[in-house]
């Protein structure tokens, strides 16, 4: 029994509702796509509900599905996994922060929650945030991009249960981080005593100085929203046994690669954003699958179409992404498995998340062909894989590479 | 980000088996039924399990699913419900059980089971009963249709592990509750005190005495079965965060809704019954989408002609909600995500409901259209919904009607 390699390919956001202007089909549906139809006609194709029937998914919680573990034992909050995305070894336990770098003044207001949209500094900042002791707990800062940011802390017994210290509006004062249960007592005492040391810090930083010299409103503080524990996950290389690479521009899914212990491989021009490189993320997948079991690559591109409700722009990118597979096509060893997916719709009406299934498309030898001949949300559903939960995906592929564990004997 | 209101229409057991004098055709298949098949051409189509495949589901069972509930979490017994749909306000904790006016002899033992099929005067018997203190507990009773009534028992730590006192059959002595888990002893003891209480109370009352007087049998005791906890559920409207009604003739189904929070709407004409107005329910219910988010509406006509085991008769009854869809077809608003679907099959083969999947269309802005033609068992199979079970239909309306939750971020 040969064992195959396999290919994930995540189109962020792909799967769309039917849109008036479109004649009532979906962008997917009006775009001109031959190589994403060529693989749903050489292909086995179904509905994927990426959590559940009508739940709506976060990109974090969808991707923990497609990796085949059930979000609703192992997520907590975004934190951990932006902690991860922007490069802090996270470890079971810790309990993590998103952040932001903001304005305020003497009084703890806060004047601007984007800190002037701070762009230069922060890796200084960010120096003299990382490490700071809190009685028994050890706090790990990294900046992200512009004002972005994550916190983590690190100690015994610490809860995610912990209110946010950003007050999520402009005029108003920075919070104090309150205990939501009785054993979340410590974590939030660190949380404010973070608060306390950071504008201690930061408030008359050189780079702070030089800012408001500049006119430019000081990076003075730093506010924390959806605490998250890191969870006792088993890693995706030892929960399949495989060695795996995720390829993405966004910090959280590069967060979520390195969450589930897989490699994250950079690739020059795979930005997450529309002017991302995608030939080039075919590229580094194809020649990844050289040296790893199992490369995820996420396309985040639809998925910004969609919350910007731009139809049009989501119809242009579905049809790069098919010069992208046209790519993948053309490079594709006979030995791997593929699968083509969303990891949630962005429906262009809706500009956010909606709980509607998307298209799952499996491509490669030992597949059995169903007559479906096009990658839409409307064709697969005749497909010969049904409709299934963003679970069942893993388990899918693991089977069809031939390196799924009997349950039984 | 619009949000619609929703509209579930629950026709109570539609689903059937295929019936050789129709041509192997089912009811639903034989009818002539224009405007179910038009909302099926234009809807999206599917098959649901109420509770999963193959189990037969009872009417609460499954009106539990279709609220979105786990009944395996949440159902204890048919109690509870059944005296909600009487009209005691249950709370959590209580313990319910369904109740028959029986006619005993001194002896306690069951003369008629029914108690001569009274009609009149249970009002009476009720108040009789009502507010009995048995100790630290306190019982609640309702009279029902005819011979049927509910007995709400409240205090601490009583459970619904409880044996019956109604013995099933005539001729035989009524059975001492028993307690079948050791917590339950006080429970037992109170039921038993019940049978006691009650008994002295109605054997001279006046309406008894001008029962045996006519010559009649006398309601002189209420035998209990079907105990069940009122469970800790969270209430359809702080769960949905929607403001959510229902209507149905039958008390069953109103207990459904009032145990779920939900306001019952009256209609006159609505009788649960055959000759039910079903027009009336449609009007009601779309009178009740102006100040309603939710509305469910419950028609039993189908179920009455499945468990008499009269095809033709479910065909008529077919038409007739054909009918009743043409009047919501005709007023639809624009902005109203529809759900046509069963509660369970009720096949006239089987006189009882079946485990059978049950169709389901789902209309509106926004709902992918797919190729299915027709609303019948068979037909819908071919349906962009695929296979889904009872639980997953509310997430998928609210997903579709832009009031879900994102799960993750």
């Amino acid at each position: 029994m040969e064992r195959r390699r396999i290919l994930l390919i995540v189109f962020d956001g792909l799967a769309d509702r039917p849109v008036t202007e479109l004649g009532h089909k979906t962008p997917l549906e009006a775009a001109l796509k031959p190589t994403l139809d060529w693989f749903a006609t050489n292909g086995a194709n179904g509905l994927l509900d990426p959590i559940a029937p009508g739940i709506r998914p976060g990109s974090d919680t969808s991707h923990l599905a497609l990796f085949g573990y059930d979000p609703l034992e192992v997520y907590t909050g975004r934190g951990p996994f932006e902690a991860a995305g922007v490069g802090i070894p996270v470890e079971r336990g810790d309990v993590a922060f998103r952040c932001n770098f903001v304005t305020v003044d003497d009084d703890l207001t806060v004047v601007d929650r984007r800190a002037g949209r701070i762009r230069e500094g922060t890796a200084e900042l960010e120096k003299a945030l990382d490490g700071i002791k809190l009685g028994r707990v050890k706090a790990f800062f990294r900046a992200g991009t512009e004002h972005r940011g994550a916190l983590v802390l690190r100690g015994k017994g610490l809860s995610p249960k912990v209110s946010d210290t950003d007050p999520h509006e402009h005029g108003v004062k920075v919070e104090d981080a309150k205990p939501l249960e009785p054993k979340a007592k410590a974590t939030a005492k660190a949380v404010n005593a973070f608060t306390k040391e950071a504008y201690k810090r930061l408030k008359d930083h050189p780079v702070n100085r030089e800012r408001v010299a500049r006119g430019e409103m000081p990076a003075n503080l730093v506010v924390c929203r959806g605490a998250g524990i890191f969870p006792d996950i088993e890693p995706v290389p030892q929960r399949y046994k495989l060695k795996a690479a995720g390829i993405a521009g966004v910090a959280l899914i590069r967060g979520m690669f390195r969450a589930v212990g897989m490699d994250v491989l950079d690739v020059e021009g795979a930005t997450g954003g529309l002017d991302t490189d995608m030939v080039a993320k075919a590229e580094a997948a194809l020649q990844a699958l050289r040296t790893y079991d199992l490369v995820i690559v996420n396309v985040k591109a639809p998925d910004l179409c969609g919350h910007d409700g731009k139809a049009s722009e989501k119809i242009k990118i579905v049809e790069r992404i098919d010069q992208m597979m046209a790519h993948v096509k053309a490079k594709l060893p006979p030995d791997v498995i593929l699968a083509l997916t969303a990891d949630h719709a962005t429906p262009c009406a809706l500009m956010d998340h909606s709980g509607d299934p998307v298209p799952l498309t499996i491509f490669g030898e030992g597949v059995l062909v169903d007559a479906v001949s096009h990658y839409d949300e409307r064709s697969v559903a005749a497909g010969l894989l049904g409709r299934i939960r963003g679970r069942d995906l893993m388990p899918i592929l693991l089977s069809l590479s031939n390196r799924a564990e009997k349950f039984g004997a």
